[in-house]
């Protein structure tokens, strides 16, 4: 069992903008990000092992923004950003401050809100993981969070090369951190990076 | 011809500190740097094609505080960190805002004080050169000036598994770049990641 990370960054380390609406989920300096996740959707035959290690693992932990837009309250009619079937197809555990009950979408996709942090919600999704690993599936708080507690075991970034400037960085605030050096592989569009702890 | 550059950086991009000193060259928080260094100190074998690659360049530019730690007015018995024998073995041109006549030292090396800016200084090191590679051999804040004026044909990032927290990035004010994933090889201490232009 494995506690894994993936987060697709710019060559400046940002995966995200602070300005999150519905319209823009990567806030609005980054559109819709799809500059970021081009070798994703638009080159998945050429980064395939990567795609298909990300969705390996048998439960998730997310944190609230990148669940939905933060309005406030819960909209209960909010379900995430992706619509009837999520890809996660089983127990995604979303760490948040406002207690909700668990949401079950199509596909095998359950959310989870757990409002006692990340330690918590890892845990609790490293039970439901039986012998599966856990991805901390993002953002960047709740990954900077995850690894400045110690608990990622593996981390892959997914470098997109562009510089973005300003937004959510990778790393900030983590304090100090010593990992190993894996792998790492490059495809025409993406540099894929792996540390371990 | 192409405009090459080496940087070691952290995780986090950092690749010195900002108060640095004839003590501290990398800052006080980087000591010396050889956590950043390690790779190329400490593990030459493993790393020697790369080591390779940032000594082949025929001409050099580097910024002011890659020179010397900055002091005001020029301290003439100041010929660099690298002793009487420095490692570039052909003409430098540091880019600073005070001139200075040209240090000639042993093995080839040679000085030149470049006062209108790292683009002058790079047309400088390309004529230099002649039909050699030209690298802008740092600091961060010349490579990003060089980065944002387009000089950069090929940038080499060698990644330390290591975080830093505070120092300069490379990438920070480079403003909009957009660059193509080239290569990448991990070894046991870092992660080599190489974009051109």
């Amino acid at each position: 069992m494995a506690v894994t990370v993936d987060l697709s960054v710019s060559l400046d380390l940002i995966a995200a903008g602070e300005d999150q609406t519905r319209e823009h989920p990567f806030g609005s300096r980054l559109g819709d990000a799809e500059q970021l996740h081009a070798w994703m959707f638009e080159h998945p035959d050429d980064n395939a092992d990567e795609l298909a290690a990300m969705t390996a693992p048998a439960a998730y932990v997310m944190g609230r923004h990148m669940f939905g837009p933060d309005r406030g309250e819960w909209d209960l009619d909010w379900t995430g950003w992706w619509g009837p079937e999520p890809p996660y197809h089983g127990p995604v555990f979303v760490v948040c401050s406002r207690p909700r009950e668990s949401v079950e979408m199509d596909g095998g996709t359950t959310f989870h809100f757990v409002t006692d942090g990340v330690e918590a919600a890892v845990a609790q999704a490293v039970r439901a993981a039986g012998d599966g690993d856990v991805a901390i599936a993002g953002g960047p708080t709740t990954i900077n969070a995850g690894l400045r507690a110690g608990l990622v075991d593996e981390l892959r970034l997914h470098i997109a090369p562009i510089t973005v400037g300003e937004g959510l960085r990778i790393f900030d605030g983590v304090g100090e951190l010593s990992l190993r050096p894996l792998s790492s592989r490059t495809t025409p569009h993406v540099t894929h990076v792996t540390w371990r702890r």
